[in-house]
């Protein structure tokens, strides 16, 4: 079947939006931890990491200021650091729960049950039951001018996790951190390794590593 | 462990790309089809898809314009459009191999033996191959000053896929379409669903859905 910009413009508004959430494929899912000025923390799940960068380390998250994520965008303009933490199965339903429009004296902390856990470099917290975490801070933020949202882009300051999950060659082996994904809104998945393929050039067969 | 930002410097290149690309989370993976002026057809992987809004419908690229990428970003530039294909079991080293250096008088169509497909109203062709694809039009371009990478964003014009694999809510079932998730830069996962998980509300318990 083809949809075409008629057919989206029939789509109730719930399932326009369950469509287009699920359409770009699979995406990271994680808390993004943070806190303001008067020490109030905020807990938020986010779908829109971005990697950047590796030198200088850039991650980026996608805030749409009218809704609950609005939070996290203040805390973040007021304080400048934040911390992006993975999530896994023992604890993605709390992870979706953080979702619910909490008032802004509750701490989501609280409200679903996971632990704050500090680091000396960072004012953020972080979710001790992470297994793969890291802190940021804020560089730089964008306005995506055709609708409104915002770009925040955090340089990696530093990263919490097992010795164990990184190979090598570098690689963090996020299946053994347990680390999920999720499509559309509210769709959790584990995955499965088919395989890692070598570095691609022309006229040469490629292997699995 | 803690690995801070004096570690990070001590990466050798290739293993800090790896590590960088690895701990953002898993990553949607598709091919971006573009086309120039001159008709010259071009097929890269990207695992930089970012859902931006659903009204309107808008999705994201980065891209770096010093590496192989560029030769998407251009044709862009020149001809506005391009589309984006899922990816699945069965293409996935042919997909991965169009990361290749390849002359730019080559089409990765060719090189890699994918099948170009072409819709009415999209310039861009498509990879016959995807299960599920969509095609775009740039519309809006940012420069991300940290560290001059280019966020590309198009205004979602069609959607081709079967009509199975879309839920009575508008939910894609990318689990059906045999979409794969990437980890970081060479890594190919499918997926397996633990749930889906209703609209989160304060003091309401979640419920798979």
């Amino acid at each position: 079947m083809k949809l075409t910009e008629s057919d989206f413009l029939q789509m109730e508004k719930h399932y326009r939006a369950s469509f287009f959430n699920s359409l770009g494929g699979f995406k990271s899912v994680v808390l993004v931890g943070s806190i303001n000025q008067n020490k109030a923390t905020n807990l938020a799940i986010f779908n829109s990491v971005m990697h950047i960068g590796a030198n200088p380390p850039l991650c980026s998250i996608l805030v749409r200021p009218a809704e609950v994520e609005r939070h996290t965008y203040e805390n973040i303009l007021e304080t400048k650091y934040f911390t992006i933490n993975h999530i896994h199965k023992a604890i993605y339903q709390k992870a979706h729960q953080t979702s619910a429009r909490y008032d802004r004296n509750i701490s989501e902390f609280d409200a679903v049950e996971l632990t704050e856990a500090y680091s000396n470099n960072i004012i953020a917290p972080y979710v001790k039951e992470s297994h793969l975490k890291f802190g940021l801070e804020c560089v730089e933020t964008l306005e995506i001018k055709t609708n409104h949202t915002i770009l925040i882009i955090g340089s990696i300051k530093e990263v919490l996790m097992d010795d164990n999950y990184i190979q090598a060659d570098g690689f963090i082996d996020l299946e053994l951190a347990g680390s999920l994904t999720v499509s559309g809104l509210d769709s959790y998945h584990s995955t499965k390794k088919l395989s890692r393929l070598s570095y691609a050039k022309p006229n040469e067969d490629l292997k699995e590593i």
